[in-house]
């Protein structure tokens, strides 16, 4: 396997390190705008090279973000090279156009790690598949918020607190928000759907709400009634109905979910015939996401293209109806709907996710998280 | 694929209903004492039939025990016959004749459902295999002892209480030797180590210490000091260096391992560039077992055969230093290795793994427990 590598930030230069040792696979081109020299590689600031570049069957992109990551990517694909990419966004945001068209020219399409980091979670759904039915995949899917929540929780810091020293450890980027806000997570979550269930989900009708506006006062309500937060994202299937979305949610201590530390990742599915399984380990980071870089080298070679056949769009009805607390903003539907208070803080009755989400909408400096049943 | 299928009790009618639906296998023939019919295939009592049925390419053994299951498997095998079995006894007594038989033949071999149940662990190490090495595998492999261990913890049962309702749920067998000594952990432990560190481990050197000997006593006085109790495995290699035991182990309230209920499984690996990934579901039961003696049938039409290539047999040095909770004898030994008293129970300083286990064997009304670090 000869590889044109897309980027040498921090996933890109430990893909290139893993895959140096190996000798079924090899990374010929790299394309880099900064001037550094590698000794087995030729380094290019130009991506046509390695478009045109015949000796070359596979792109690894760790370059990030949309754009240009779209544009070489398809160009790529039309050019005949499998991709490996460990981009949520990208995958999730096209994934309606990108997998057909690498599936309609038998080329393989893979990304790992996009979901979990180290964690084989996307290849083991893969391979559940080929035996049952998942009615459920989410979990903790973003160390960034883990990290914030956790520190929060253990060490009582504040909100601001948790997140710059988030920052200053590397956790997290100068501009949190697409962590914070749950983007990160939302992104993952329908790419795990997507996979899991077979289907394409319409991304528009899946909420996220993120972590930003929890207060120090809001943990130590939670831990005086024995509860833990946590930024987790749910999707499920039932019947042909599909139900999907990203939010703070309360876990008893004692939990799996409330053990979670640091930047930790938990992610579950719930199998037909398995039953409950989770997956724990390093959500992101330089070597754990390189490595299912790599593994997904391996997996091509062996054949194995995407994760399921590619599936029609799908609806998704968030009517289910769960228990939330919320603080921060009032209006008359949130009165109406009260059953408790906890420190000023509202507890629902049972409300549609799907309107507690269009709720926060019209009032953002509200945080709002559900209690797991 | 045509199957023989060996036994038809919790495991063996599992593995029935789920490839009935398939059209990639089917059990063609049934080994099975009792007089039963069955729509799709023959059922016989005699294992010849099965043995000189060229149609038969896979023999599956869901009987358990170690005889006939040895000489049922090593009679097919030489009949050129691929094996699949859940029989971690089986396996792990028998691994350094069985896996160089079904290599040198070119058969596959596989034992997925053997740990773990229905989480896909051995196949992930087979996985995690391809890319980087593993320097630690272990954790909760037995269902019936963190039920019992969880049932003292969360509701202050004395071990008999637990043992009984353990039995009761059908989650503990009338004689729970295997599962409350540990036997079972052992042998999953092994079949786990052998696999992820592509070796062979002297057996009679991994001790295993189990939990019958716990009070309720002993409950109270951990969760005095913020612990809870587990039954984990432990499989180390470092330069070539290979250590392995079981024991009960004391994890801070908050750990992950402490929050495992009822039966779940929870089995860790530590790998050189992914870190620390944990693997949590069902670790017994029909349906999860069945899963993944399934899985297996999928994997060997993919051309998949062992998790490794075997390893030659190596030493275990349990000479690593733990500090210990022990609880209900003493002497000199262990008068000199005390370094303070929890309610009449010593802790003692660091004692290496192998002394501890070779004083319990002379002290086998103790209860021991390592504090995990």
């Amino acid at each position: 396997m000869k590889i044109g590598l897309l980027g040498f930030g921090v996933v890109g230069r430990g893909v290139y390190e893993i895959t140096a040792a190996r000798d079924d696979m090899q990374v010929a081109k790299v394309l880099c705008l900064e001037d550094i020299q590698l000794p087995d590689a030729e380094v290019t600031r130009d991506f046509q090279s390695i478009l045109t570049d015949d000796s070359i069957d596979t792109v690894v992109e760790a370059m990030g973000g949309l754009h240009p990551a779209y544009e070489f990517v398809r160009g790529a694909l039309e050019a005949g090279k499998n991709i490996i990419t460990s981009n949520k966004a990208l995958v999730a945001t096209f994934y309606d156009e990108l997998i057909p068209l690498a599936q309609s020219k038998g080329l393989a399409f893979r990304c790992t790690a996009a979901v979990g980091g180290g964690i084989g979670w996307l290849s083991e759904l893969e391979r559940v598949r080929r035996v049952e039915t998942v009615s459920m995949v989410g979990g903790i899917m973003n160390g960034t918020c883990n990290y914030i929540l956790d520190s929060m929780t253990r060490l009582g810091l504040d909100y601001a607190e948790a997140l710059s020293q988030a920052q200053a450890l590397g956790y997290a980027e100068r501009n949190p928000s697409t962590d914070v806000d749950g983007i990160d997570t939302w992104h993952k979550l329908i790419l795990s759907a997507n996979i899991a269930f077979g289907v394409s989900l319409d991304r528009d009708a899946v909420p996220a709400a993120g972590i930003s506006k929890i207060s120090a006062a809001d943990v130590s309500n939670f831990k005086e009634h024995g509860l833990t937060c946590k930024l987790v994202s749910t999707g499920t299937q039932a019947d042909g109905v599909y139900s999907a979305y990203v939010q703070p949610t309360l876990y008893p201590q004692g939990a799996l979910e409330a053990a979670v530390p640091t930047n930790f990742n938990l992610i579950t599915l719930d199998g037909e015939v398995s039953g409950r399984q989770s997956f724990y380990g390093q959500g992101a980071g330089r070597y754990p996401t390189a490595y299912n870089v790599v593994q997904d080298c391996v997996s091509q070679l062996a054949g194995k293209k995407f994760y399921c056949a590619y599936g029609e769009k799908v609806n998704v009805d968030n009517s289910v109806k769960l228990t939330y607390y919320v603080r921060g903003a009032s209006d008359a539907w949130l009165e109406a709907n009260t059953a408790e208070t906890w420190d000023g803080a509202v507890i629902t009755a049972p409300v549609a996710v799907a309107d507690m989400h269009a709720w926060l909408k019209n009032n953002p400096e509200a945080f709002i998280a559900a209690i797991a049943e």
